[in-house]
């Protein structure tokens, strides 16, 4: 049983990454939930970190003492009352209008996740068992590449460098795939005109004659532009993610696109499902269980997604160990995620807060866990640490279009923009 | 890891049920699945005895040495491997087409049924907490009336009667629901023509006034005729079960229907599912582990139905009490699961293979049993007892049209029939 739940919010470095909504901030939010049993065991789970989210994340750890880790119905049924039908809109936009039906299962996937730890631990079991048993022994990752400056004005230059035409992003893609050993390449974009983009998709088909490339310009263009877009990069890309907003206009690009279209933006929750499927908006669903309610949730978005034909991928945001051990058990676990998945992995500034060693990529995938539960262990020297820098960073809430506009104060976020 | 699978078929002597395709044989056939783990647990399961069925999972069976019972994926795997994408139709033929992957669920059921008592045996829980936890502490069930005579031809009469007309029909239900509890009633139709059926269902009103009530012909009847009697049903049906066969039937028929349509005949697998979505063919599904491939399968089924509005109930043919409680547990964990489940629990004759005392009936529901795993242990006396049966008994399929046409010659099935 439960007997304690600790929340803890962190910050950690975050370069400056430009997308359709402005760049990111120099600190990047997450919020680290411990669910402690009375015998000792700590379940693990990591979530948003904006001070909206987190208090809803605390009301929700005030109700679970005494909860068993394997009543997952009465996890959400002890959430959804201390919630009490609150309707929270997330705090940087991506994920759509906002429904309490969102909101729930926005807060109760940390505490999913750390029941599911609970249960691989209490039972000496991986997590990928929990959930049905591991299909394969890495998961692929894709490389995440990001328009950036060379630096958060003020600040030293990273590692990175500047990234703002196609050579930038080649340099980019070769830096990541070097250390990383990635086999796929996503492009996030919305931040140039498309022709710069589509040049810089083109740049890497060059450099990168072997891999699957994406491009996501988080809903930066209209239906018009994004056909244009997906005819001229007709057989350079494996999928094309949110090149505009809606389902009704996603349909429509869908219609006369040679390529699948991918989506985290306009199915983001089981409510949009029925749309998308009749207009046929999506290719793919790029599941993410922070936002779906959890690993059972995504997995039944997986056997919708296997019933309608339609492909499944993983979505990332900026996000630290602990997720990426959730993300890597629920992959492995899914026979039909078969497209290498997202992660901001190399973008987290060499910091985390679990026990370094376990998790690593190895060409471009990570070895599955096979310790009990998720198989990390909390780094409580580094939560403490980044706990100070939440505490100092003065950032409360993701707001990458205010931070663009400290700089080109004429900045307007506008969606779509071409 | 699996040790042994066992696999047991066995008969119980069956009423002289009536349906649309004829009428049931004197014995009922299972095949009761037994995996022995290397430390001396033992899971269950229980599925179709028809002899084709039998010989694919004695094929499937002999591929599961060494099998970690949390291995869902795993399970999976090997048994399609084993049965090498053979494509066998279902021997009674009430789900439709056959296909390899319909072949393969019915197969997999009963060993991922085992599977999950084992994992709910090894780690000390009930089955629901494996499957989600429990929303309700017992599982509603609804009296199952059949159509009937009053004795095999040339043997005792059973302690049932006759019911070959409303007053038969209401004499069995007062038996029924006095014994049982029951608080809801599905007739089993598709028998006498409609007007006689509905005239049944008038009845039963009467005497329940306040039972929800369910009628269910087997695809008896055409479009017209199923409008017809659904017009005619207003305010009496909470729903009206497989009037007519196949999507686009049900649809039409739906269109103009007062109440949901219900049916375990137009969706029988997730390949079928689209169709009805699109088509607006079904308001209620009624899932069976059975065929759909397990419990985790229903509850993809439970998410999709979710998803799509559609309601949930639950199907069942001639079963046992291992059946009985994989029904009662995954019922319990399944919060969307509002309707009264079907069971054929009346008509086994009082014959089971679990050791009696831990499944019991109290107000129509079956309290759900909180000892590990499925809670039921197996009988080995009356298992061996009804192995005899099944070696003696000569029937080796279902057939329940060869049966009518011994004592009415001109006897054919035909669906629709009116």
């Amino acid at each position: 049983m439960i007997a304690q739940a600790v929340v803890t919010p962190i910050a950690f470095p975050d370069p400056p990454l430009l997308n359709s909504s402005g760049v990111h901030e120099p600190w990047a939010l997450r919020t680290i939930v411990e669910l402690r049993t009375g015998d000792g065991l700590v379940g693990l789970g990591e979530t948003y970190g904006d001070d909206a989210h987190l208090a809803l994340v605390r009301t929700a750890a005030a109700a679970l003492e005494g909860l068993d880790p394997f009543d997952l119905n009465g996890l959400v049924r002890r959430v959804s009352e201390a919630l009490g039908g609150v309707d929270a809109p997330d705090a940087h936009g991506l994920t759509g209008g906002s429904s309490p039906q969102k909101t729930l299962a926005r807060v109760v996937s940390a505490f999913e996740v750390a029941c599911l730890d609970l249960q691989g631990r209490a039972t000496g079991r991986p997590l990928h068992a929990i959930l049905g048993g591991k299909v394969r022994d890495a998961v692929p990752y894709s490389a995440y590449l990001f328009y950036k400056w060379g630096a958060h004005p003020g600040a030293e230059p990273d590692g990175w460098g500047e990234a703002i035409d196609p050579d930038g992003i080649v340099a980019q893609a070769k830096l990541m795939v070097s250390e990383y050993g990635f086999g796929s390449i996503k492009l996030k974009g919305g931040v140039f005109p498309p022709d710069e983009e589509i040049a810089a998709i083109r740049a890497l088909r060059e450099a990168f004659p072997g891999h699957p490339l994406r491009l996501d310009p988080n809903t930066a263009w209209t239906v018009d532009t994004s056909i244009k877009v997906a005819e001229e990069t007709d057989g350079l890309l494996e999928y094309l993610e949110d090149p505009t907003p809606g389902n009704p206009g996603m349909g429509e690009v869908a219609a006369r696109s040679p390529m699948p279209l991918a989506t985290n933006m306009c199915v983001v929750s089981f409510a949009d499902v029925p749309e998308a499927v009749a207009l046929g908006s999506v290719g793919v669903i790029l599941s993410d269980h922070h936002y779906w309610g959890g690993l059972r949730a995504s997995q039944r978005l997986a056997g919708i997604c296997e019933t309608f034909g339609i492909g499944l991928s993983m979505h990332s945001n900026s996000h630290l160990g602990i997720s990426l051990a959730a993300m890597t058990h629920l992959a492995a676990a899914t026979p039909t995620l078969a497209y290498a998945c997202d992660t901001h992995t190399p973008w987290q500034s060499g910091v985390d807060v679990i026990e370094p060693g376990v998790l690593r990529f190895t060409g471009g995938a990570v070895p599955v866990p096979d310790s009990p539960g998720l198989g990390v262990e909390l780094d409580r020297d580094a939560l403490a640490r980044m706990h100070e820098d939440y505490l100092r960073c003065g950032i409360r809430k993701r707001d990458d279009t205010g931070y663009m506009k400290r700089f080109q104060p004429d900045y307007q976020r506008r969606l779509p923009r071409w």
